[in-house]
């Protein structure tokens, strides 16, 4: 899978992952009216409508990505029916031939981490069969725990041949409080991201791991450190345009030949349109904006990378 | 609710949690072949399943425990049905008066972790209806994200007044490869330790505050640190029973009036009926083994409490 997703990437020439993590007040009125009309105020209709607000922004936007990153926590706060909505996204995505990465950043001791990963990314025993619950093509994982909490993870993607994107320095702003702490001289992001090259020497794709690494766009100095640290680590970059980040400055968790790192954007894309810059487009037209978001960042990440490496 | 888990406790005399982490192979075959009957070899099979699993246990441990704690990843790999029987689990030990700890291990950037929050502990609002999607009385939460990604959870609970606990020294086998490097001195999870202490302060209870702890039973040297590191927070132990620890070995992680501390089994009570000392119960008596297991687990603490501290 981290074979296919650097093969789009190269393809469509877009380093660019959209993050389908809706809130209920980015969703335009017409399709919460819709939806409440016909599931009430309820978790149902809360479902409702940001399946159908996600449905209308991959239509607009599939054919030039390589990748989406459903946030499970945006669907999980509606419970069960917001899960629903999730794994409904998640198989439309796949028949769009995106790339599906879980936001799900589990991590736990080995058995639960099985569990976890059994579960987003491979199949599950019942009786004589084996079931694939959610389908996911990558998820993230967080490594509090050690190598036996991410493991199970990387055993699942060998078999799977799918991957995981572990946590190392966050995009967060108190990301550094435990991820920067000097751990015999050097900060604790670094010896997390020599164990995810470590962990993923043995799950090689043609020329990146199985087991790639979350770099915030928050943290240009990390990310340029990080990148030379993990030479074969795919590297998923959240933080970019609401949270702060720019394609200039993004240009170092590259390799020169482009590849390297795909750059997520949230909010920025799917809530384009109650941005000034694509307000023309109003409500009825939010897909649209986000269309024209992803163009936008698209050209911006790869002038960054044109003006670098060329 | 950290008052009130500090009376069940003291009530019952029973500073236990029983770990509701059914696994398809410690549900009885006549439980999974009635299920399978019901609902085929499928994900609403297993979870049927479990659910039913989980009833006969907890209808026959309740009057016993403060508490259960089920680990949600059991139940998320069968899925949607898995979820929804994580749920109906919930509920039902709600209604039978047990203190619910959803092991969630949660932790993301700010809005996220706000999401999580809402969806477990608290409520979303959707369109003018507040709504509570699961329910719990307390989750567990990964700090790697720092004190931002804490926080939201940390609000809800004064909101709602429920409770987290913290991962601080968790109890698998590769713990330390990062809770424990030296950071300008000392291990990792001292440091986490006094940043629970410090979110503790601002959310008391009574005597402790809503923020508590995690650290494994199978690590008793660092529980007795960070017992005195962190006085007001109560500490959830797992990893005892199956994966190590003892009575005994656990009496440092309390004050000294039998509080502060509160040790979780799974397999060890869920799965009793498995173990050749309890084998006599058979498959079909496997609830009345779980009950005589925490009968064990009860008097095996109280022993050694009584021990230490009389």
């Amino acid at each position: 899978m981290i074979n296919e997703l650097c093969k789009k990437i190269k393809a469509l020439k877009a380093p660019v992952v959209v993050g389908l993590d809706p809130m209920l007040r980015y969703v335009p009125g017409h399709i919460r009216k819709k939806a409440f009309a016909e599931y009430g105020e309820t978790l149902e209709g809360a479902a409702e409508a940001i399946w159908q607000f996600n449905k209308g922004i991959v239509d607009a936007v599939w054919d030039l990505i390589p990748a989406v990153k459903p946030q499970i926590a945006m669907y999980e706060q509606f419970g069960i029916p917001g899960l629903a909505a999730f794994q409904k996204t998640v198989s439309y995505c796949k028949s769009k031939g995106l790339i599906v990465i879980g936001d799900i950043k589990r991590g736990d001791i080995g058995s639960t981490s099985a569990a976890y990963a059994a579960g987003h990314l491979g199949k599950v025993t019942v009786g004589s069969r084996r079931i694939a619950p959610f389908e996911e093509d990558f998820v993230t994982v967080n490594p509090y725990l050690g190598t036996d909490g991410v493991k199970p993870f990387v055993e699942v993607c060998r078999e799977e041949k799918k991957g995981i994107f572990v946590l190392v320095k966050t995009s967060n702003p108190s990301s550094g409080e435990f991820q920067n702490r000097l751990t015999e001289g050097r900060p604790l992001y670094e010896l997390v991201g020599e164990m995810v090259d470590r962990w993923g020497q043995e799950h090689m794709g043609d020329a990146y791991s199985y087991v790639g690494a979350v770099v915030g766009a928050t943290y240009p100095e990390e990310g340029k450190v990080l990148r030379k640290l993990m030479p074969k680590t795919f590297i998923l970059v959240p933080g970019y345009g609401a949270q702060g980040g720019k394609g200039a400055d993004l240009v170092h968790y590259f390799h020169d030949d482009g590849l390297g790192a795909i750059v997520n954007s949230s909010r920025g894309i799917i809530a384009a349109y109650q941005q000034e810059q694509y307000a023309a487009f109003g409500e009825e037209g939010y897909a649209d904006a986000s269309r024209q978001a992803v163009k936008a960042m698209i050209a911006d990440l790869n002038s960054a990378l044109d003006n670098a490496f060329s």
